[in-house]
C-alpha cells in the first residue's frame, strides 16, 4: 500500500520532527519509529500532542495496567476494521505480555460484543431500572 | 424506549426460557433477568446460544480475567454506540470492581483509538517490515 | 427528541416539495408522510432524489422481492445503530409481511454476521484460494 | 495478507478441531475448510460455539429461507468493510442461487440504507406516532 | 484486488451506460472513467441515480462550495475505512485546490472528532440545556 | 440520559480542573461550560489533553479556517450517530457561520458519501492506475 504522503525518515526530518523521533525511540528502546509516525510527521501538532498522549496514557501504569491498555485498543481497532492498528498493537501487546490465548480471548470477547450490541438495538431493548 | 417486541417476564415465559432465565439468575445470583434476555426470548435458540456463550466466555477466568474481559465489552460498546450495552456492561464492569479511574482511563484509551485508527487510515500506512 | 430542523407540515411546504409529499401519500397510500421526508423537505433537491430512488428500488419488485430488500434495508439500519430507521423499516417490513419470527432470525444472522466480521478481521483472515 | 496466527491445517489439528472441520466439509459437500475455521481453531471453544451456530442459523430454512439470511449477512459485512466476509459469504449466497442481478440490487439497497440512516441521524428526525 | 464483478470498458458498455460514461468525461475533462463507475455499470438503474446525485451535488457551487464538499466525503470516508474512496476523494480534492496542509488539518480533525465521539458516548453525556 | 458519572459543576471542581474550564468560559466567550467538560473532568490527564488539541486545532484558522472544520466534525458525528456531537457541533459551526441551506447540504453528502463507500466496498472496487 503506498501511503497518502511520503513517509519522512529521521535524516529528512526537522529538528521538532526528530525531538518527537528521538522520545520514541528512547521510550521504547528501537532504533527506528513506525511507519505510523513517519505519516503523522507531516503534521507536526498533530505528532507531537499524539505522542504525548499516547506516551502518557498508553505508556505508564495508571488506573489499569499497560497491558490491559494495549488490550483494549486492540479490541477498538478490530472492531473500526483498521488493518494496520490491529498488527501494531497486537505486536505491541505481546511485547508487554499478552499470549497467544490471550489474544484468541480478546477476539472472543470482541465478536461476542459486537453480535450483542447489535441485538439490543435491534430489539431496541430499554434500560434496564437501576441503569438508566 | 419501547423494545420492538414485547419483554417476556418470567411468568410469562416457557419451559425453554425459564430453563435460561433461571440460570441467568443463579449464575449471577439476581433475582431477575435483565431486559435484554427478556427481548431475546422472542428467538429460544437465539437465547440459548447467546446465554451460553456468555456465560462461559464472560463468567469464568480464562486466558484474560473476568474484569478485563468486561473492559473489552465496554470498549467495544462505546466505540460501536450502543447505550444499553455501555451501561449494562459498565455495571457488570463494576460489580466486578472496575474502579471510577478505570472506568474514565479506559474512556481515554477508547477515545485515543478512535483517534488514531482514523490517523492510520486516512494517511494509508503501510504496515511496518515485520508485522506485514 | 427535537429535530435539528422545524418539520415541513404539508400546508408549509411549496409546490415543489408537496409534490413529492402527494407522490408519498399515493404511492403508499397513507394520508401524511413520515417525519423524515419533513426534514428533508429543506432540502428539496435531496428530498427529490431520495424519494424517486428509494421508490423505484424499494417499492418495485426487482431482482429481489420488496420484502427482502426491506430485510436487508433494516439489517443494515440495526447494524448502524440509527434508531428511527430501525422503527420505520421494521414498520414498512412487517407492512410487506414480516413476521415476528422472521424479524427475530433477521436480528439473529445481524447479530452473527457483526460478530464474525470482527473475528475474521482480528485474526487477518487471508482470502481464500479461488475467492481474491 | 499474512494472517495473525498461523492457519491450522486438518493434519495439524487435534481432535476437537478435526471434529468441527469433519462436521463443516459433510455439511458444505466440501474437501477442505476455509481460512476462517483454520484461524479460528486457535480458540477451540469459539471455533465450536461458531461453527454451531453458524450451521444451525445459516444452514437451515427457518423463518427466513437460506439465501434470504445469506443475503442479510453480506449486507452487514459490506456496512463493516470486511472484505474477507464480502468475498466468503457472497460465494455462499452465489452458491444458494444468488444472481448477479440479485447482488447489484443488494448493494444498491446497502448503499440507500447507509445513506437514509444518516440523513435521519444528521437531522436528528423525532420517531413518528405510533412508531415510538 | 480482483473486484466482485467483471469492470466493464466503454468498448463493452450499451448505450444506456455509455451515455453515462460520456457525461461522466465530459463533466470531468478526462477520457476515461474511474474502477468504481465501471463496477457500478452491472446496475444501470444505479449508476444514473448516483452519478446525476454526484454531479449536481458534488460538481456545483451550492451552498457549499466544491472543495469543501470534497473535503467531508473525505472526512466521511475516513471514517469508514473505505481505502478506494479516500484515494479517489482525496484525488477529487487535490484538483479542486486540497494542499497537504489541508489534508493532514483534515485528518487532524477527524481523528479529534472520532476521540471526541466516544468520549461523549462513553460518559453518556447528557444534551446541554438549549440544545436538546 | 443520565450520566456514567456525575457532572462536576465548577464549584465543585478542584483548581486543575477550573483552570481548563476558566480557558474554556475565555476562549468561547461563555459563562459555562458544556456538559462534555463536566464529565470529562473527572479525568483531568484526558480533559487538559483534549481541550488544548480542541483549542489549538479548532479555534484558529490553519490550513483550513474553523468553519470549515467544524464541519468535518459534525459530519463525522453523524457518521458514527453521536446524538450528543451532532448537536453541540452543529451549534458551534452556527456561531461560526454555518447556515441553514449549509447544513442540508453538509448532511446530503455525508449521505452521499456513506452509500458510495458501501459500493466501492460492496463491489471489491480495485484502486485505480495513479492512486494506488
Amino acid at each position: 500500500m503506498t501511503p497518502m504522503v511520503p513517509l519522512i525518515a529521521y535524516e529528512q526530518a526537522d529538528a521538532r520532527v526528530r525531538a518527537v523521533y528521538d522520545d520514541i525511540m528512547a521510550s521504547r528502546g528501537v532504533d527506528d519509529v513506525n511507519n505510523f509516525w513517519k505519516a503523522l510527521a507531516h503534521d507536526p501538532d498533530s505528532l507531537e500532542a499524539t505522542w504525548s498522549r499516547l506516551k502518557t496514557l498508553m505508556g505508564s501504569e495508571g488506573a489499569l495496567d499497560p497491558l490491559t491498555k494495549e488490550l483494549i485498543y486492540v479490541a477498538v481497532s478490530v472492531t473500526n476494521g483498521c488493518d494496520y492498528c490491529i498488527r501494531s498493537h497486537a505486536a505491541a501487546a505481546r511485547k508487554k505480555g499478552m499470549t497467544e490465548a490471550q489474544f484468541a480471548e480478546l477476539l472472543a470477547v470482541v465478536g461476542l460484543a459486537n453480535q450483542t450490541n447489535r441485538l439490543a438495538v435491534g430489539y431496541q431493548v430499554p434500560v434496564d431500572d437501576g441503569l438508566a
